[in-house]
């Protein structure tokens, strides 16, 4: 097939981008700045991007931050909170229907170049705190992208049913570099450890038995 | 209720615009610079928004251009196409996935500001070219909107059944100043009167037997 895939430089991202490769597709990858307090993952996604050899477009659109606001990942204001990523202060962390503004330009760009699907990597670690990660969402947006345009295009949700620990167990299997993965929502020098991401990174290689080979602020 | 209107600055929305004010919404407009040709569209917008005193956020990310060619609209190789608005060549103005675009950043500042609904003016004349105007595309797109943050959101679309003629004719009994809206796609100094939007708007006042204001470099 050929496919866009939205490509964010995080952990599931990237374990995807591998598994796509694996099956052979061909592939483009689309990077989006929205203006995240944790921009730094776009590095990370460019960086891969030139080691396998695979087309990146990189939209930058910083001032939809405006329009996207309540949100600690659009916002200077409100700080990033600390602790379990299933906890209800998570939430804080939602940008408001960040993942239909991203695919949807996914979809326009895999029509303009008649590709058949586009891929997200959203997982069912994410279905608590995130409505946009959750199976019913995927699903009306697979349904939407078959008719958005005369040419209709497939939604890959390859993860949307596993946690994370197995998308890290997949990420081993594929000799997936994970230290070369962004996850942490401060963005700073190294992974917090402390951030709703972090925490989940963390306990997603401990109950997958695999090392972590992140180097973490406070682990 | 409290809406965000996609407005343009074209007859449709702003006809859209007059209509929801008369019902008493409380309304933010959202005009958005994806590089289209006809970017002159937005002056109008503006100018409206300023005239009614009500908060226009106009969002440019002209780059997308990249992401969606093929359209005569976004591409400065492709020649505008002239000639009736139903015909076949007229696809060559589709800009992929625009409106599933347009609306995901609309729905999500609507999630932001806690608002009820939003609301684009997509028509019955349109169905035949543009994909993203038929009622199933409206349809699934208000599904979605309900899903995709914990905050719901309505898709209003209330000229998806009429024709452009029943809007001219809608808009005359809302007094609205037609000379000051924008349909041509070719963005020049004068509307062209040949090309499919503008064909298109003369017919509409035509059948509604309502004088056209418009001034045409070729009637």
């Amino acid at each position: 097939m050929k496919v866009v895939h939205l490509f964010s430089g995080g952990l599931d991202s990237t374990v995807a981008l591998h598994q796509l490769i694996a099956e052979g597709h061909e592939l483009r990858l689309l990077a989006i700045d929205y203006g995240q307090r944790h921009r730094k993952e776009l590095d990370f996604a460019n960086s891969m991007a030139k080691e396998k050899a695979i087309e990146l477009k990189q939209l930058s659109f910083p001032s939809i931050r405006e329009l996207l606001s309540g949100s600690s990942q659009t916002s200077d204001e409100l700080g990033v909170p600390e602790g379990h990523y299933t906890s209800e202060n998570m939430k804080l962390t939602v940008v408001p229907n960040r993942n239909m503004i991203m695919l949807s330009i996914a979809i326009g760009w895999a029509v303009s170049l008649k590709f058949d699907a586009v891929c997200y990597a959203a997982h069912a670690g994410d279905h608590t705190i995130y409505p946009d990660c959750r199976p019913e969402f995927a699903h009306a947006v697979d349904q939407l992208a078959q008719i958005c345009d005369w040419h209709p295009v497939k939604l890959l949700r390859p993860f949307i049913e596993l946690s994370k620990s197995q998308i890290v167990r997949k990420g081993a299997e594929l000799e997936v570099p994970f230290e070369r993965t962004w996850s942490c929502y401060k963005g700073l020098d190294k992974h917090c450890g402390k951030c709703g991401t972090c925490v989940e990174r963390q306990e997603a290689f401990e109950i997958a038995r695999i090392v972590d080979p992140t180097s973490y602020e406070q682990p």
